[in-house]
């Protein structure tokens, strides 16, 4: 159960998750095939369920990028459910207390660190000694992304088994007062990212933060972030379409 | 933003609401292709989950029929992705008290409003300017079903951000110690249906109500309601098919 | 094997059959708990395709219904595949000669009758001695729907194996140079249906035409016919539904 | 409204229970025809969602079998959409506390027994006097799979409403410090076992329990278990694949 | 049914197709949302099946793009369905003589021009006087991709009712014994795709070339042509990622 | 595209193949999961279409089995379309004649040595150098089922391009007017597969057959096959099930 993302983590290095929103097995088999080091399927924001999850999962299974998933909401139903199909981490949006992240981590993990149910049907037929590593190894990412949860940032992060937190930036800002919008450089919603990173660096856990282009990723790496996602398959599909749209009518307007 | 149950309401109209609970493109399709001002994809009692919905929200797109959704409880995991997917309202089951009714429109809109997350998939690639519209345009209704509603209808009425109600009388009855039904003409039953109607109107918010037949329908609008629902795609579809099984089956028997 | 259908022909009574043509569980359901005597999925002119007539084929199961299904095209793959998933009769659309007839039948038969390809992986499942009984039970019906099948009508119907004809009677007229519709009234078409039904009865095979009206449909038995078909799913549903919008419509105009 | 399983239990015999966690109609088919006296469609460790689920109730429809459904989690929403698209019982997992099963049992039943919404859309075609059989038919049963469950048993056993009690005996022993595992021989974990089911004797309702094999479920239903499940279609299907593999490896090796 | 594609024509502009490949309704309305005049959906090299492309078409619908589709091979069967599904034109592989291409327009067309089966369950309703306008728009395009079919093409292109030709410079290069590729620049492809313009042009019919880049597009569109597809949405997908992707690992290694 | 089948056919040894009839991906990976050399979606008698098939092939794909597909008949399209899908080979049914194994090759490869369509969507992402290596490493195993096929063995297996046979021995049995049935035992049927063995071993081809058991597939290997296919998952899924549910009938019965 240690995989790529734990490697990299081990080596000191930033990872490159990708987005998955797009109910689609080809899709996200088409994702898995380019070097990122893991692959998040978004129930939240994403267009995507738990019964396409799983197929999602499976698409993304030979090509050794580390499965996570971004759940729609604080619940232990669908936690257990996407940790037993076989996603090796959860990002839980809205962790705004350490009441919340306690009540997140539990559904993480089994007794006595959690309250997890045992029964992980593809989980443990594709890790054998799943039951004995996976406390140990799942990882469990509390989304820091209002300003209430920056002020509660170091309970949050101080959660007995919690992993790391992932820092939203749009929501964030969203919750100052300020527009949505990833890759923020206004220097108030920065200090906020700030004050997340450095409860999470103090507390000894991984700082992740979703990003839209390569160029921000890699300043938020250098910032100390150790995980950066990628913008989404839905963002990055379609500004590629409209970019050879516009190509042709321009070619057309002679222009 | 602006839908045509908004246009319809702008002209003092009493709507007509279509119900999907076939989980089928095709046939929501077909409900898209008749005169309805809106279409509501039900969750709750409906055979339909959240994928399934999200493609029942395209196929009626092309139509301009206003899309709704009907959530099976008040969560706001799923209230959130329905909006995502494109539903311009929400329609909320068994909200009994103003804590109820509060929970319910937070998740429907966003910061200082709600505590609805950003990242409008769908909805934002169909409107162009939705983060600055959606406080203001997306529907909540909060639906009274029960006399313990009927006596919080007027705490229920006065949620900030609620756009309206939507009376289920079957549930209302059932909870008065009366057999389940729509269209109800017992005198309790409407007297509390009365009672809710008074409190919308009293509010300054929308009323609307589920019937079976467009004389009903007719009724309720006259005596004020906002939104009125004809039956169902599945109870239309069926009493369609067997009135015509029994015709045949009268015709052989020689009736 | 013998199935609802066989039992009706052995009461010299014309059945009642369903038509499939939405492709979803849900309404193909409902159908079968109407008193339809069976039930085709259409391949042809319905929505649907193979994977979904297997569920279509399944949600029907348990209601008694003979399961019946018309292909796309004359083509033996998609025969044997529909009646391997449990059909047990199959029509099959513009036979024009007994050649066209031959290959459709064969297609239907295991050897010597006909060249199918044993593994009736769920057919085999349901009827325990199936390829014992398959030769004599499968239904194969050869859909006369053109001027030039009409000719052939004695040839077609010659043909060993075949189990009736079923009138296409939209095709027919359109193969005429006339407008294409339902339960036809063009005396000329009506002659060439005439035609075809004498060459089924005289070859002592069964007759089936696709109706739109229980009236028409009695109309058909009395003359002689042994399957009629009751409009489609898709048109029930539409009438239904388009019926009562207009009646709420006319109500709000006050007509 | 009285099923298969109503009828085995009013002979005294222990019910033997199938177990579907893969989301396919054709193996949950071929589940039905084998002859179980229930089929639980397991929404919390099966790979199944509600969509999945309604099609699962359709393929096993017309077999006679109890359809059964195992939530994810103690939530009225799931639970209700459940019984709607026509179970006729709900397991219940972690429930700990009476709170937690009168929560649970509410969920099942119409008022004045507990808060279900009425609009059982699928189940009440199936059972044309649902509403009226609903209350006294419904089968709930409580997950009793922690220390802390078995400690409140008389309080969880004593819901009124609740029809039984269904024990987890993985969960269990990973609740009492031990690896998890079914068809157990602790001597702790089955007194733990023993105390449930002392407990839903007292109360008078029944009491069900998971099993691997026929030998382990044969020793629980002498012991007093109404109800006792085999292994699940995940299992079975890999254990006999898996066997015959082996099989040929070896003899391949001359073994 | 004159649809967008007759506009553009009618305006003699040489028009913007994309090009359907991923079975997903989310990345069809996303390629909608975009400026094109057309979207063909591939069931050739495409990820589909018609059960799909019946969803694609749906999802699509209210974008006002000509929705058109490329079939598998030249048969009947799969053409009508295609059609009845809401496609209004149809693009054939492999047209290598004029009898294939009689074949193949027959298929698109009624009698007497054709003899495609009426029963349009969903372009009906779509297109109120379907049966009297289908035969003058349904747009038929027979695909020149061999040296065979360049040496037949004005036999090809004088097929009636054919409207128009489609090119595929890598299957045609492949058979003239050299490498597949989009936008050829090899003077002896060249030579046969003028060779298949001229055709098009001498039979007053249009000609449609696959192409990879605007670029390539536009000196296509100069050259004649009428008709032009932007690569596929898998390519655009796929370098969209992998561009970034490339970008975040370049600045990682310093680059 | 050297896949594992390759390198078992490389070192002489029979290989072991694997049958997918059930349409879902959960069972296809359960499958994947055990030590085939090969698995072979059955698009014939297996209850799969070609979407399905896709997203099997996906499932599977990490596992490092061969995905081979069996077609439902000799046609360009299918054929063509499961190669693009990612299969690495294609077993045909019903090759009876040298023109039948012509057609069917033919469709397996590109110009020169047959006729394929380019365009391998995910075969082509898969293994960079597609077009390359397709036409010498693609397998194209002919169906032998049938006397008429025996007779004409050495004209089939002659056929260039062709890589083997696949005996299909209850059809063949059922040629000669015997019973279906795997594993057969009669003399003459044996003598009948020795013959369709001899043809392959003459012309330096494969030869396959499908078979139930692994004792019979030992001997198989040991007469000479190459390839040998383990009953299907329908048939170990079923037999398992039956197997333990019977034992527990037996227990109750007291047997």
């Amino acid at each position: 159960m240690e995989s790529r993302l734990h490697k990299v983590w081990g080596e000191n290095k930033g990872a490159l998750n990708g987005w998955l929103s797009i109910p689609s097995t080809v899709t996200a088999e088409f994702m898995a095939m380019q070097d990122f080091d893991s692959l998040t399927v978004d129930l939240q924001h994403g267009l995507v369920d738990y019964q396409t999850a799983l197929t999602l999962f499976q698409a993304v299974q030979g090509y050794g990028r580390t499965p996570l998933a971004r759940v729609p909401w604080n619940e232990p139903g669908i936690i257990m459910k996407l940790l037993d199909a076989g996603a090796l981490g959860i990002i839980c949006p809205m962790i705004n207390t350490a009441e919340d992240a306690k009540r997140f981590v539990g559904a993480c993990l089994y007794h006595p660190d959690g309250y997890r149910s045992t029964g992980p049907t593809r989980a443990g037929l594709l890790h054998p000694n799943y039951f004995g590593e996976a406390n140990r190894t799942i990882i469990s990412m509390a989304m820091i992304e209002t300003v209430q949860a920056v002020g509660n940032a170091d309970a949050i992060c101080s959660t007995p088994g919690l992993s790391g937190i992932y820092v939203g930036p749009s929501d964030l800002a969203v919750s100052m007062g300020k527009s949505p919008g990833m890759d923020p450089t206004d220097p108030e919603v920065i200090a906020n990212i700030d004050k997340a990173l450095a409860a999470a660096k103090k507390a000894g856990i991984k700082a992740g933060i979703h990003c839209l282009t390569p160029t921000y990723m890699r300043k938020m790496i250098e910032k100390g972030f150790d995980f950066t996602t990628l913008s989404s398959d839905v963002r990055l599909f379609i500004s590629g379409v409209a970019g050879d749209v516009k190509t042709f009518r321009d070619l057309e307007a002679g222009q």
